[in-house]
């Protein structure tokens, strides 16, 4: 029997990888569920983890040319029918308002009253709505292209939910344009994709693999849907980021028309495009271990907590002195478009304080007493590596290099999720091997199977929605880049060209 | 006959009010009315003067230890009527989510299916939904205080909406703190009317009067409504921010219980408090002329329009590159917690161009013309000044004075608004002079009346209620500093303390 490491997650990864997944967003105290069915609460530490995508998302939307804005939360009923797919692609899920006041009921409670003469659905996102402003913004070709974008709440009614991986109300941004022409709407349909993949990639550490979805996995109303999928820790698949190029579509529902510059009358060409809180759990999955959650240093909520250890009361005035000092220090050097956040914990609860640390994910813990003091050094763990592994550095020292010691941890996570990701990413060409590739090893642990598998397809819905019936596996992205020639599909064994990337997705 | 003026917007001020400061919102592009009833459309223009107001919010209140989270946008009708007083002032202008999904109907159409067992509201504010957190996050005194802070959507159903002063849906901040003292919570709410008139004096350039609300105009279910009040140009009062001190009333209803440090159970302490967009039609009705809104360079949406004027095709590269390198060096100029925003506009379209920019109220435009080139000067018009006040500047000087520039007219626009609230404020201790101040001049206009009245109140609700159904006059605040000593409630004749400030409100 082996001894068993002391974890400070219960259960592990491999012991129940959802029960992980809960207890480790509980442990780092990010988030929690509320009252409220399938709504949750996001706590200051997952939070700011939203603010720093916010805010590096609004970077590089703006250096695109797109401007924030802001549209009602409101849709009328009739807005939504306008488009026939979208429509049926959320009508399962809305939240309805039907009345506008309360007032006593027979029973003395209050009831819903004052009821509207048109229902409004609470927006699960904004097409139709948006579409509305655009074609009062646009009547010549000299008015586009319109970039615009939204930071918002949306409503999707989930009957299963799970903390930011899928919730009833999530917050996210919502990117909406209108051009001139179709060239123009798929360079912006792509030029998005980039800007996702650049936060997901360089800021999230999180590797994806990039494609087009198959038409079953289309945005309701799109004609074309690109995405980004990145690995988690079970080898399932979750969907980072999507943009949307909606030909005509919602221009003829929304009656978004332009006079051309050849004195034409035309419809306008429109994208959309989305990345939400949901990829805060994404985070969470790719890169958390069985001690709880790592962030990634570029958008982590905090780089480092001082934490003073002081054994005898009277070395108290010298230790916080010198913390306060180091904190200003810190505080004033520049890490990736903010100065470093830093935390002074001070509260004397033994190593518990150290493990919260830990289980917060912060990138770096830093231990100062008076010894550490009479040397001018600080005692450093990093969080990417295993807990008992910390090193005493000169003070001076670990103030000039931690941007670089920053980046190497995030560097460091990058690396691991990608070897993850290319270690259970196999082409497949074998269908039975296909169907064990996605069997569970285990039936108590249905989580745990083989990854993503590369293999032909040849394009029917038949075979897409057999393999789903038979195994729960998608499509998750057509990757744009595939040299992998001709092949016979996976599931009929028609020649076809290209693999596409198969896999269990949240 | 006296000759009348070309101004950019109809009707004046002078002329209608109400019917101005629709068509300068119009004008300015920077927000305008939805398909939804009551709710708006906020315009990138609009929505960088909320951003910029959010950030210096966040940097506020993070300075005094408050944290941003999120809470759920729907409240279960059973938590809105924990707090008596509190479901009562919300009851009538509730959104009220019924049904949980869409499906056809009889008549082909899709209608409301799903009923949900409890309605939910959404959000008119957050006490009771963010109570219920703090009762599950405070057990010890230790847990105290909490000081939290959302950004967030909320919806009050109005039946008469105008653009920013009152809509359906409007964003806000609201924050919420809990203490284990009556004393630290009024502290707290002090604190944070402080926040909100160090926002409103020296950002948004409006002066206020500052004091608490009379118990009818409280916010329901809080023990003391603390306010700042500024005065439109047509005299009228707008709430500018509120900070309540709510006692142990919603700790008792969401049961926020703590283990005090004397081994005894109490009932935390909460204040809540919050500013909306609704401070940009503050802005608009403060400093706005005949000819557009003006905004106070610390908060505008952009500082500076750089505006080529090109009249040989040839001079074009030239120009345009003087410029671009012009905009290169202003953007690095730090000026409030940002660089110097810029925009180039170089739109072929004769004066509206010009007059484009004095519509969005930006403060300074700057025209650059092959000649100014030669001269290495630029012609500059401060939207402060007249719009046919502009001065010729040598470039260099105008770079290196550019934030003086903008901090002085930050500063006359302040003094301006200073001057017409001091002018418009009298004492009134005589009840006839009481009335006809309050009695529009012209019955065709009948916003034009005095502004705002200092007079005695006996602190009867009769008095109270009776000057409101006379006068459509309510008592915007008693004041904090108040040394008029004793004399006569304008109203009864009762001998009492202190004046009140009165006026007609938005």
């Amino acid at each position: 029997m082996v001894n068993k490491v002391k974890t400070a997650i219960t259960p592990t990864r491999v012991e129940d990888y959802p029960e992980w997944y809960q207890q480790v967003i509980k442990a780092s105290d990010m988030a929690e569920k509320s009252p409220v069915r399938g709504c949750m609460v996001i706590k200051p530490w997952g939070y700011s983890l939203w603010e720093n995508i916010m805010h590096v998302l609004n970077d590089l939307f703006k250096a695109t040319g797109v401007k924030n804005a802001y549209f009602p939360l409101f849709i009328p009923l009739s807005f939504l029918e306008k488009e026939a797919e979208h429509v049926e692609g959320f009508a399962k899920e809305c939240a309805v308002v039907t009345h506008h006041r309360l007032e006593k009921g027979a029973g003395g409670g209050l009831v819903p009253a004052g009821p509207l003469t048109e229902p409004l659905v609470v927006r699960p996102t904004s097409e139709t709505i948006i579409g509305d402003s655009f074609s009062k913004w646009v009547s010549s070709y000299r008015d586009l292209p319109i970039l615009i974008n939204q930071w918002a709440n949306v409503v999707r009614w989930e009957m299963r939910t799970r903390i930011f991986l899928r919730t009833s109300e999530f917050l996210w941004q919502e990117g909406h344009t209108a051009h001139v022409s179709k060239e123009e709407a798929l360079e912006r349909t792509q030029m998005m994709l980039d800007v996702y993949t650049k936060l997901v990639e360089e800021y999230l550490a999180m590797p994806v693999i990039r494609g087009r979805k198959t038409a079953s996995e289309r945005f309701p109303g799109a004609v074309d849907t690109l995405c980004i999928e990145a690995m988690m820790q079970d080898r399932k698949a979750l969907q980072a980021g999507t943009s949307h190029f909606l030909g005509q579509n919602f221009a003829r529902a929304s009656d978004i028309r332009f006079h051309s510059a050849h004195e034409t009358e035309e419809y306008a060409w429109t994208t959309s495009w989305g990345a939400s809180t949901r990829m805060i759990g994404g985070i969470v999955m790719t890169h958390g271990d069985d001690d709880g959650i790592i962030l990634p240093p570029k958008i982590a909520s905090s780089h480092v907590v001082l934490l003073p250890i002081i054994r005898k009361d009277e070395d108290r005035p010298k230790v916080m002195e010198y913390i306060e000092k180091m904190s200003k220090e810190l505080k004033d050097i520049q890490y990736h478009h903010r100065g470093i956040d830093v935390e002074i914990d001070e509260r004397d609860i033994g190593g518990a304080r150290g493990w919260d640390w830990i289980k917060k994910g912060i990138p770096l813990r830093v231990e100062i007493g008076p010894r550490d003091i009479a040397e001018n050094s600080v005692f450093v763990g990093r969080r990417d590596k295993g807990h008992k592994e910390k090193v005493s550095i000169k003070k001076d020292r670990f103030i000039g290099e931690i941007t670089s010691i920053l980046d190497d941890i995030q560097k460091s996570l990058f690396d691991k999720a990608l070897s993850f990701k290319e270690e259970h990413t196999i082409i497949i060409d074998d269908k039975k091997e296909f169907q064990e590739f996605f069997t569970p090893v285990n039936q108590e642990k249905p989580e745990l199977h083989g990854g993503f598998a590369k293999s032909f397809w040849c394009g029917s819905d038949e075979c897409e929605s057999e393999i789903k019936q038979d195994l729960s596996v998608t499509i998750r992205c057509i990757p744009f880049e595939d040299d992998s020639g001709t092949g016979k599909c996976i599931y009929c064994g028609k020649e076809c060209k290209g693999r596409v990337v198969f896999a269990k997705a949240y």
